[in-house]
């Protein structure tokens, strides 16, 4: 698929695409994509609705669920309106309820050989979820009108892969 | 489907409905419920298993999985149990976790358009998540016990939309 | 399927098991096996992500959804990394943001007559969430390198069970 939609997002379909095979008009079926987002700062939250629509778009299902799930465990993503202001508190909820400075154990050379002292990242993707499940109907994510699909980078700036299955099943 | 589960929780078939077109026995199909709740409070908790338990009845799925999602930004759905004691102690949590009076960029002219200085509202519902996915086995839902499908109303009264897919798999 | 995973995880196919009708090549299904776990403290952090694993294989499934849903009010599944010292950091996080000392009405006899007095457990569960969605690609999980599924008793010890349903979808 092209990649006007963000030009830091790419997707690829990957290399097999699994069909019904019983004839000219299969009834279920699996298509895959693989996203990868480069991110530009340690905690960032981005809108990935546009890719996830092009994606279903582009697989022509017409019914079905489709899952975008992170590769990473200091990532996260969920379903919320993406207001600057709005993305803001998201940042400093985090870190009311996950201070990056608290003792982890994580962090800690005596118990951790994590040299990255992440454990605020990992902690705060526990509480926001590693995936996010959407129907399809129409063609389209059933949505409500604010609601947008958001990944949230707490361990960045990095490359991050997630994975979107549609499950066709009309 | 009838709505004499709850006065106040409506659900309509949606005007399509796909199933799989190989002949007069398909064995996959999806079936779609939009779920109408009126809420009374800012901050209530409602339990939504019996609308689900008989839309999923009236579509006579036998095994499958149940998505539902709800279309709106400041509202969520969990599963746990519904005892009143319990659900106060939500309530107070999430007043803990995400404090109505602290001061959110969201509800601060200065950086935010909306009038209804709901933060607390968007947060709390990330925190608790917008969709759930339950599990279709004999022609139920597959929980235990003491569960229940609860949704959190966060800035009511309000009408809410919810949508259920019945993704049929036998 | 055996159970030489782990000696205090048990799995068993349940009953019934459905597949499509369309002849001898079925293009959809469902699988659900019945996972037990006994855990061994109050609270606990368990990988599930070998036995989930093993349900896929012995499915013989190549793409589809897999969901892992607890049974429990008081557990919880959630997909991270199973470093001990993280896992200390877990419990560490949710006696922080849900102290166990805290007056809950669920655990005040004149609110309620749950004599666990486990409201933590309750609130600590609604936290992390009750399910996960896993994609199968290939035959196997599509997870990233760090990535494990992993169950949070919460109430223990106890027996615990969940229930797993792979969606045949190829």
């Amino acid at each position: 698929m092209s990649t006007d939609v963000n030009t830091d997002v790419r997707t690829n379909a990957l290399p097999w695409q699994a069909r019904g095979a019983n004839g000219h008009r299969p009834n279920t079926g699996v298509h895959v994509h693989r996203v990868e987002v480069e991110t530009t700062k340690r905690v960032e939250i981005r809108d990935l609705t546009a890719v996830l629509e092009e994606v279903v778009r582009n697989t022509g299902v017409v019914a079905g669920l489709v899952t975008l799930s992170t590769m990473h465990t200091t990532t996260a993503v969920f379903v919320n309106e993406p207001q600057t202001a709005l993305l803001d508190d998201v940042e400093q909820l985090l870190e009311r309820l996950v201070p990056r400075g608290e003792e982890w154990k994580h962090n800690d050379p005596r118990y951790s050989d994590c040299d990255r002292h992440n454990a605020d990242a990992h902690l705060r993707a526990i509480m926001l979820g590693n995936s996010v499940a959407l129907q399809v109907a129409d063609g389209a994510l059933t949505m409500g009108q604010w609601q947008r699909v958001l990944m949230a980078e707490l361990d960045g700036p990095r490359t991050r892969s997630l994975v979107v299955q549609v499950l066709q099943a009309e």
